[in-house]
């Protein structure tokens, strides 16, 4: 928000291109459930990409898995708060037994590892929507895929 | 979560006082909402400290302000992924005419000014829990505020 106002908002083929690469280099991103039960939870999760799923992993016993077996989709942020890439989609949650091996290894990697502590459940995340702005500016143009589609084309 | 698992947690009291520092100097956050007829959101928002409230504004016509309209209560996280300050409270929607005008002054230079959009209200949310933690070590003891009050024993 603080981009001054005359700064040209980026094209959408290269906010696509800046999802794209997050989703592939970065770590860590911001995971937000909500159910009927309860409100808004947030929480900061390590993640992978798998095919083209987010496979992420929680506590079995935590809001967030509550949030996600009443309501089974998620909101995902991935940047800062002047720098966004925000990805909407239903999750599945997944048994440890039933992850692929390959990415559990590589989830191994960017997190404590999920096979060797007791209590925990992978998440998918299947993106329908994402999101991508740097500011006021940038705030027309700013969604990249629609039901499941990259666009080539600006929606808002 | 990539701390190297030797590194000693911070004590309850930096804790608190890391939740503090970062509400008087940070402009930024993380807005998490939900409701029975949506499920979660999460958006980037300005924020100034208004006393013992957040205050930030949105969008009248937003999915956060039809979230925060059926339920209002949101979680705020302040900082990146790995150094986290998660902050729960309940939401009161305020019009731009009944806000405080130091508040607005303030407000304004961290964003653009609410005074001068149509179509935006305040949102002031009064913290009553506050987690700060920066790693899977630091888990235990991340409540440095419950029911509104600071903590000084941990209970988690």
């Amino acid at each position: 928000m603080t981009a001054p106002p005359t700064l040209a908002p980026r094209a959408l083929a290269e906010r696509r291109e800046v999802a794209r690469h997050r989703l592939s280099t970065h770590q860590r991103l911001w995971l937000a459930t909500g159910s009927d039960g309860h409100g808004a939870h947030l929480i900061p999760v390590s993640f992978v990409l798998a095919g083209e799923y987010v496979a992420m992993a929680t506590f079995e016993r935590s809001r967030t898995m509550a949030n996600l077996r009443a309501r089974p989709r998620a909101r995902l942020a991935i940047g800062d708060t002047d720098d966004v890439v925000a990805i909407d989609g239903d999750v599945s949650i997944v048994e440890v037994a039933d992850v692929d091996a390959t990415v559990a290894d590589r989830y191994a990697q960017v997190s404590h590892d999920p096979r060797r502590i007791p209590g925990f459940l992978y998440l998918y995340l299947r993106p329908d929507r994402i999101q991508v702005w740097n500011g006021f500016h940038e705030y027309g143009g700013r969604t990249v895929m629609l039901d499941g589609s990259w666009l080539d084309e600006p929606v808002d």
